[in-house]
């Protein structure tokens, strides 16, 4: 059964802070995760810096490229947050206040507290949809297939219940893992016999050490559980025949 | 003083499990403030899957954009570690077994381990020049400006002491944090002015959370400690006019 329904997705994120090595990127993994669970694949992942043709470029190449790209980053205050003016520019539309989102911000704080650096965060490009940030305030946006949300990681987090309704996936991606006690080079050749008679089942191998002893995670995604099923039957045969150990990890 | 000597560098993370949200990438992290120690500035980097074509199109357009490409992953003993033999393709040069890994490996395992899968892993680009594996034996490699390191991070990590005779950086890339008690948002019109007043420095912003308390890391980098120092002055004078609390983080 050949599924006509592949949904797939681009990752930007933006900031300098990523490059430098400060900070770990943690937000590809969350969304990444998430979008597995709704049938959206995410193929490639780019970090640029705060810089606005690096972000306008990048965007251009992946809009184009992907059915959904979501962007993290550089929606706050301050002067190196330049994301919702980079992405009006990629797609010629003016930046302006976002007058729904100037309300929600003007309710959200204390009279007096929606200062001046506060209200940048509603310029918007124009006619942009609201993505509701139920952590802080600020809300995201959405142009066409561009989705930009915050960089940091529990805001961002809170914000995917409300993207739901805006995303449509294909079938969800399923993934099943086997552990063993073993090293690669043990079963390389088992396993590229099972990769070959299941070209429909992606089978990831990664070496772990964990609690002092080696292991290999064998992973297997596909949107057919059948077709995990039966890929899986074929590594416990080998496995069963080499006498490895299955480990819980 | 303008500096003339700006070595910048990108990196390629290849794997399908940092795309499907199941490992968080670590290794740019790692690279990036090593990368910057010796003087080497990362600008971009990018997440592809095990798919031969991504990987050659990506690295093509890195290796002529960057001084520096360092790849990360798929060089082990299994079916889904392709990265020597699309760099191979990528350079036009054959893919074939490495006499000096070879010998390398075949000291490194005990009489009869050396054995098929194991030795995927001395097959590299014909003239590639190996990067030493302290760990676990299996080298890198580089061709030209393109740097081949494992995806397993303790075993990168031990191997960036081998890689530093090879890169040329320019000047160490300086950075300093002041981390106050404030909102972005309270600070973001001077924040402004001193990054205008400075625009040598690159100035970044960072909201945290951190032991039940909000708080803003500004964080300054540049080749140039006076320069630093200089910017750090600018903002203590603000702080203190605005009477925030400077804290640890």
């Amino acid at each position: 059964m050949i599924k006509n329904t592949k949904v797939n997705a681009a990752i930007l994120i933006i900031g300098n802070e990523i490059l430098s090595g400060r900070t770990k990127d943690t937000n590809t993994s969350t969304l990444a995760t998430w979008l597995n669970s709704i049938g959206v694949k995410v193929e490639e992942v780019r970090i640029v810096p705060d810089v606005e043709k690096m972000i306008i470029d990048t965007l251009n190449v992946l809009r184009k490229n992907y059915d959904y790209v979501f962007t993290s980053g550089g929606i706050g205050p301050t002067h190196d947050d330049i994301t919702a003016e980079s992405v009006s520019k990629t797609f010629g539309l003016k930046y302006e206040i976002h007058k729904e989102a100037f309300k929600i911000l003007e309710a959200y704080y204390k009279p007096g507290e929606f200062n001046e650096g506060r209200q940048k965060m509603v310029m918007m490009p124009e006619n942009a949809e609201l993505i509701l940030n139920p952590t802080s305030g600020a809300p995201g946006f959405s142009i066409e297939n561009v989705f930009c949300l915050p960089g940091v990681p529990s805001i961002l987090k809170s914000m995917l219940g409300g993207l739901k309704n805006k995303i449509v996936g294909g079938e969800p991606i399923l993934s099943q893992t086997i552990s063993l006690r073993t090293v690669e080079s043990e079963i390389a050749n088992s396993l590229t016999k099972v990769q070959d008679n299941n070209k429909d089942v992606e089978i990831g191998s990664y070496p772990f050490f964990h609690a002092g002893k080696l292991g290999v995670s064998i992973v297997l995604r596909s949107e057919n559980q059948s077709k995990i099923d039966e890929c899986n039957l074929q590594i416990l045969k080998f496995v069963s025949e080499k006498k490895i150990e299955i480990v819980d990890r």
